[in-house]
């Protein structure tokens, strides 16, 4: 299609988010010419899946494309940033769950006029190429966190998002981290300490006798370690402050089980879950 | 049909779970006799819908069904127990989330012979006989917690409860109500909490951002209060003691968020959501 943004892409690590991109790409703009950057394992797997049309092992073979996605964890996406051909490519943007150590990275690395950092919502708990879908972004929001980039390769790099049915949403980097610290990083971390504590306490034949409440609670605790390790890594300054709030919040509550505490929570937690669920339903 | 277990039946409370089982009751042995127990405003809505053979607004009038079930929260069943008629019901069981504090007023009121606690899971968030429905009970588990009941009307009733769908389960008051504690109210008042926490500190607008990880992880955090202010109340020092594990596996989080805890916490929530999960999917 003559309106595709960028004329050639690269996408490093082909993940969940990065399979997902490139198998996107197929569908909204054919001509687009796609280089994956993977182990020799995984560029099998997604070959045969036709989603590319060059696969390379090294970033120094990925040469001068248009725009560049680093779709691996947050450290590896700074170490690939580092090792960056030279001219390399025109653009480059990352879809890590956190951006100020990523944005903090290619500032260090010279590449601040080059780099936008980016974050599609809502990836999923089952990572790997496997579960990658073309409508992965659909109806999504992107964030977008650009600095000192021109503003005419922000412009293309809208489009390239707007192009899978995401919704681009810009912001600043510490905003994002503050903000996911909350929406995303909250849950997640939440989810898991909830599973690891029943887990522990709970015969497997007893676990036979939970409900719904307790399978939905902790859909989350079986997401992928290596993203998550550098998330919590890389925001750990807001993800404490969250924590400290959810743990006050227990202990508020831990300390009147049978006073007003409880009526407090059930109406502020519905209230606010009427409001998260505005519009979704 | 024959084999019904009871030939009358009264349904004291007809919200989500006493109006699924007069529903369930229509359906699977149309010829058991219902009398239900609600105020008019609920009887004349559940009238309508044809689950019912008579409508009660007073415990005085329920006469000498075979089977009462109580289905209002723990509190007001304790309430009901006590204003029994006499002779009244051959054989008494309730659905609350908690078991030893019905049990022991049941023994109280000299009623262990005709009582046997009940709990059937998953009950679901929205509360009310307007998301009542006959299948609600179809393979979940039923616990019963029967004490000094004859043997023949325990056996009545553990077919009442398969005629539903639902497995039948014996477990002591106790065990029942620590087995509850983690698998039940501590991802409630966990769901209750975190959404009471991210709704407090993140705007409205923000709110928009949040994946299906927070949708998720809060689902729970739309139950009625009045159900979960009788859980807390009865069943506060399991409650206590799964919520200090919490807090304290949240604050050993918290203090190594760059650290090892991270890697061994995901990798023991994944194990144990696996063991959650096996048999469900």
């Amino acid at each position: 299609m003559s309106d595709a943004p960028f004329r050639t892409l690269a996408v490093a690590g082909l993940g969940l988010i990065g399979g997902s991109i490139a198998l996107a790409v197929r569908e909204r703009w054919p001509s687009m010419r796609v280089t994956g950057v993977d182990t020799p394992a995984v560029l099998a797997h997604v070959r045969g899946n036709g989603a590319l049309d060059r696969a390379v092992t090294s970033m120094a073979d990925v040469g001068d494309v248009d725009l560049l996605v680093l779709a691996a964890p947050v450290h590896e996406n700074e170490a690939l940033l580092a090792s960056l051909p030279t001219p390399g490519p025109a653009l480059v943007t990352d879809v890590g769950g956190t951006k100020r150590s990523i944005v903090d990275a290619a500032a260090g690395l010279g590449l601040a006029s080059r780099f936008v950092g980016g974050h599609p919502l809502g990836g999923g708990e089952r990572g790997g190429f496997a579960f990658a879908r073309p409508d992965l972004f659909e109806g999504r929001a992107w964030i977008l966190t650009p600095s000192g980039t021109l503003p005419a390769s922000h412009e293309a790099l809208i489009r390239f998002v707007a192009g899978f049915g995401a919704r681009p949403v810009t912001m600043a980097p510490d905003a994002h981290d503050r903000l996911m610290g909350y929406v995303s990083h909250l849950p997640q971390l939440t989810a898991s300490v909830l599973m690891d504590v029943v887990g522990s306490r709970v015969e497997a034949d007893d676990l036979r006798l939970a409900g719904r409440g307790l399978v939905d609670t902790t859909r989350l605790a079986s997401s992928p370690v290596n993203i998550w390790r550098d998330i919590c890594d890389t925001n750990a300054d807001a993800i404490g402050a969250a924590l400290d709030d959810l743990i006050a919040r227990l202990q508020a509550l831990r300390a009147d089980l049978r006073g007003a505490e409880v009526e407090r929570l059930f109406g502020e937690a519905a209230r606010a879950r009427a409001e998260l669920m505005r519009g979704r339903e």
